[in-house]
């Protein structure tokens, strides 16, 4: 099954998806929040779908929302693919690397981002974005973790490498918050519906190609990180984890920033595509 | 002007405290939230009460919660005491260096708080905590900050310093988000009715003094973070920024830790006194 959040920014319907027809889910709850997710929420949905209680609706021509209402926590783990570690001068890490990004910076996958004022270091990161389902503290082993989880979902964390590594004292939070810096979506995939330790996952800008890995490269897989962060603080339904990002950013030297005027489209497997066009923080203002 | 939220976790009602009496905010407001900071709530509570339109109630005996509801951020600053950078083996820093918090680590003043589990290393950390009170993104100078402030608390900015600095990969916020690891309160106090640029802050653990210093001594103050942070990320109205430590905390090597059954008491001129009982995760299980 797959979710979606459609309308005007701040204004989300949500929608589920079977095959290629859109339903409301107006009848069955307000948003996909933390408390549709944490109570049953999608068993409601495939009951609904199953009794043909769902009218279908067109989506046509409609701006497409993050596929989930904003998130208690972002939290992202860095250096989580063995080659964008060497691409960025790192050893890979011998636990998982934990930051945060502002829980405002979730947009839309296709909403424009302004690049921000300041920046001549703007990079993209096509990740695997987790949504927690189900709150989740001191999780007593890795196979706990996929019951936690309400599903998948692209993720571009975004980064200002000036503010992230040479004005930040070392703490990256700086450079990973700026407005729109964590486009979202287009879908929530249940896990029941992808294969989610091997999925391809790839970037473009302008149509050029910069990074293609899977899943299956991650340093600690999805499993591992949910139990992992449990130790660490109390997740909760909603909350999203960016599981890092294979190479090919620009931080490697082998590609340049990002500018007003670049398109970046990221796509994992089975969990759709995304594309954001790159404006002046002048333009926005 | 005061104002705090007081009930049980989760149920909290809006107060406001005018010299030694505590006036209901129902009529008024549901909460003290984003919206109520950044739509001229405090004015039309200063307005009610000038025409004795709130009612008095008696808050003896109930908890006193977080006088924010849960922020969308908590944004804190580190090393912004020159002789608490010296402390922890640093120099001043440069620029402000900014990290985060999971925002549900807020909690009320009072409530117990369980040193996580594995922790061998809990840490106290006194700091004034400043609540946003309206929109801030790129704001022009640190002249514009006050009108963006809707006040200040007392805050502990717990920290776990193995899981921060040991097992981190530098990255702090894994030390920083352990559930409970932000007391604040017990009230805000708006802007007019403090001079934050110098008031004392002190701690104690079990009675015996830690810290003691004053706002003064801040590397960088008040103003000029609000305004450098909107240079940023997007401030919204209810975010919480603790604005950094001075020196005596445990991490300096001249304390201990905090164990089960220890008590810390935080304490900042004109903002009231909070204390905290620590107890075992296992306890709380």
């Amino acid at each position: 099954m797959k979710f979606a959040r459609i309308g005007a920014r701040g204004a989300e319907r949500p929608i589920a998806i079977d095959g290629d027809i859109h339903y409301a889910l107006d009848s069955i709850t307000d948003d996909l929040d933390g408390e549709f997710w944490s109570s049953g929420g999608p068993a409601r949905v495939e009951k609904a779908l199953a009794a043909g209680e769902l009218p279908e609706v067109d989506i046509a021509g409609q701006r497409i929302g993050a596929p989930i209402t904003r998130p208690s926590a972002v939290i992202c783990i860095g250096m989580n693919y063995a080659a964008h570690a060497a691409e960025s001068g790192s050893e890979p890490p011998k636990m998982p690397i934990m930051f945060l990004k502002t829980p405002n910076t979730v947009v839309g996958p296709n909403d424009a981002v302004a690049i921000p004022r300041g920046s001549s270091k703007t990079d993209w990161e096509v990740e695997l974005g987790v949504v927690i389902g189900a709150h989740a503290e001191y999780l007593d082993s890795p196979a706990d973790s996929k019951a936690h989880i309400a599903g998948f979902a692209v993720t571009n964390d975004l980064s200002e490498r000036e503010f992230q590594l040479e004005i930040s004292g070392g703490q990256w939070s700086k450079g990973k918050s700026c407005p729109g810096f964590c486009p979202t979506g287009p879908w929530l995939v249940t896990p029941d519906a992808i294969d989610y330790s091997n999925v391809r996952l790839r970037s473009w800008v302008n149509g050029n190609p910069r990074q293609d890995s899977t899943t299956s490269d991650l340093v600690f897989d999805v499993d591992y990180l949910v139990w992992y962060l449990s130790q660490f603080l109390a997740l909760e339904p909603g909350d999203l984890i960016c599981t890092g990002t294979p190479e090919g950013v620009a931080l490697s030297g082998k590609f340049p920033y990002l500018t007003a005027g670049d398109t970046v489209t990221l796509e994992i497997d089975g969990l759709g595509r995304q594309t954001q066009e790159f404006t002046s923080s002048e333009a926005k203002a």
